[in-house]
């Protein structure tokens, strides 16, 4: 048996998938889930994604040789400091978060003696919907799990993560810490921030009920990330911000870029841009079939 | 027969689907198409969307009593020049051009003293793909098509073109051109700005590569319009530019908003406009169910 008894801290869609997924492959003994949300926990284990609720940090962690945690990244610190005292010696420590550097600093802080024994990890997979509710145990089938491993970590700790991320059908790369964060910062942190931005701004104004009544699929596509977790989303938005800040004054710049042509009436440039965008695009997808068709991550 | 001899002008994605869908409703007797590309005319023959090709606006014209113009929008002051001197007495012309105020303009300029039978219009749906294999016969089903009837339209002529639209499924609304702009301004052009520009700002980078292979559901949806039709989307943004420009605007400013609250670390202010947006976006999908499944606009 890959894990004989896993902790989920956070079992919520990404920690609930990761346990119905190893369920389902046979790979787990059994599950326990730790959590802030009562009602959450209680609808976890009727879904059969957890076999108990833990109600402490001492027991549950009690015999766990694989624990999973999967919160909003700025919850992770205090998280990993009240975990710490009860890990048992044979138990590696993994996460969900969608940003690196600051939870790889916040373990440090956090775990002490214990920081050989954590895994940083991102799975590049998830819904716009969160709660176990929304867990499913195909949700990580052909999705990229990113590791970023520490200096510290043994091979056979960051082997036993990948293990178990390949159980559930995913393909795991690894990448150092800080160019995570800017990959992410590029394609996924940023399209939120661009997204939110968009429907609150719309929503603030005073003809926001006509504005949304002709709004379309375009619109309801171009959005659909803006109804991801704003707590997770903030988290984010806080932990990788260089990397997002970077990104903003980018893309502030190439918008500035397109209003000039537009402005100056430039139908060649502006065409281009567009066929340029269109075409890189297609690639992208006819290199990805396959391998892109999950919800926002 | 609500149509005797309908001339659509272009042939493509929505000029096809009008022929589709009037055919299906048994609305229209002959159908002929003209466009500039014979490849895609031939399609449209075979595949039953046109029963002619018009070689020549005198003989497609002749006895035709609706027409519909469905072309890029910069295009059409030359071909409302070309079939002004060929229009039946009884013909009623319409667009479907995603602008209004600058398509009046090219018709007022082009249609002389037949101005008065020409009634704007916009079907609210489309699809990225373009071309006559792109059309549907149910793509206008439940989807909004916006008139913008001149002062000197007879109301006749604006039920004709109503009465069709409803024949495809349509809803039909009324409005000021004006009003139309800024709302699309809003709703479409400046997200479908946003997509392109992103999608070239990646393309364009030594690691697009990477970037690329990390992008995953999320970003797909995101930038599901940046697969459009160039040339549409270059003629639709100088077409409506004073209000496109006043939406790239007030989204600069918007997003320098956000930027300050992740440069300032508040937390409290991010995830508050991110909860408004999420919430003010399933308020509309919640409200909008079965009315915004189409594709871009």
């Amino acid at each position: 048996m890959l894990i004989k008894r896993l902790a989920i801290v956070g079992a919520g869609l990404i920690g609930g998938s990761f346990s119905l997924a190893l369920k389902r492959a046979g790979c787990v003994g059994r599950v326990v889930g730790v959590g802030r949300s009562p009602a959450n926990l209680a609808q976890a284990l009727e879904l059969g994604i957890i076999d108990e609720i833990g109600t402490d940090f001492a027991s549950a962690l009690h015999g766990a040789d694989f624990v999973l945690v999967a919160t909003p990244v700025r919850q992770m610190q205090s998280l990993f400091a009240s975990l710490a005292p009860h890990l048992s010696p044979d138990a590696v420590v993994t996460d969900a978060g969608s940003t690196k550097q600051d939870v790889i600093a916040a373990a440090r802080a956090a775990l002490g003696a214990r920081i050989a024994r954590f895994v940083p990890g991102h799975p590049i997979a998830g819904r716009e919907k969160s709660g176990a509710a929304a867990a499913q145990a195909e949700l990580y089938r052909e999705r990229n799990v990113v590791l970023t491993p520490l200096a510290e970590n043994a091979h056979e700790d960051v082997e036993r993560v990948s293990a178990a991320w390949r159980a559930c059908g995913a393909r795991v790369v690894q990448m150092d810490a800080a160019v995570h964060d800017g990959v992410f910062a590029a394609v996924s942190h940023l399209p939120h921030m661009l997204a939110y931005a968009l429907v609150d701004d719309i929503a603030a104004r005073d003809n926001a009920q006509t504005l949304f009544s002709f709004a379309a699929g375009g619109f309801r596509d171009f959005t659909r990330i803006a109804s991801s977790s704003p707590e997770m989303w903030r988290d984010i938005a806080l932990g990788n911000r260089d990397a997002l800040l970077e990104e903003i004054d980018r893309f502030r710049d190439k918008l500035a870029q397109l209003r000039a042509l537009v402005a100056q009436g430039d139908a060649a440039a502006l065409e281009k841009m567009m066929s340029d965008a269109r075409d890189a695009r297609d690639a992208w997808l006819a290199r990805s079939t396959g391998a892109s068709q999950s919800s926002p991550e």
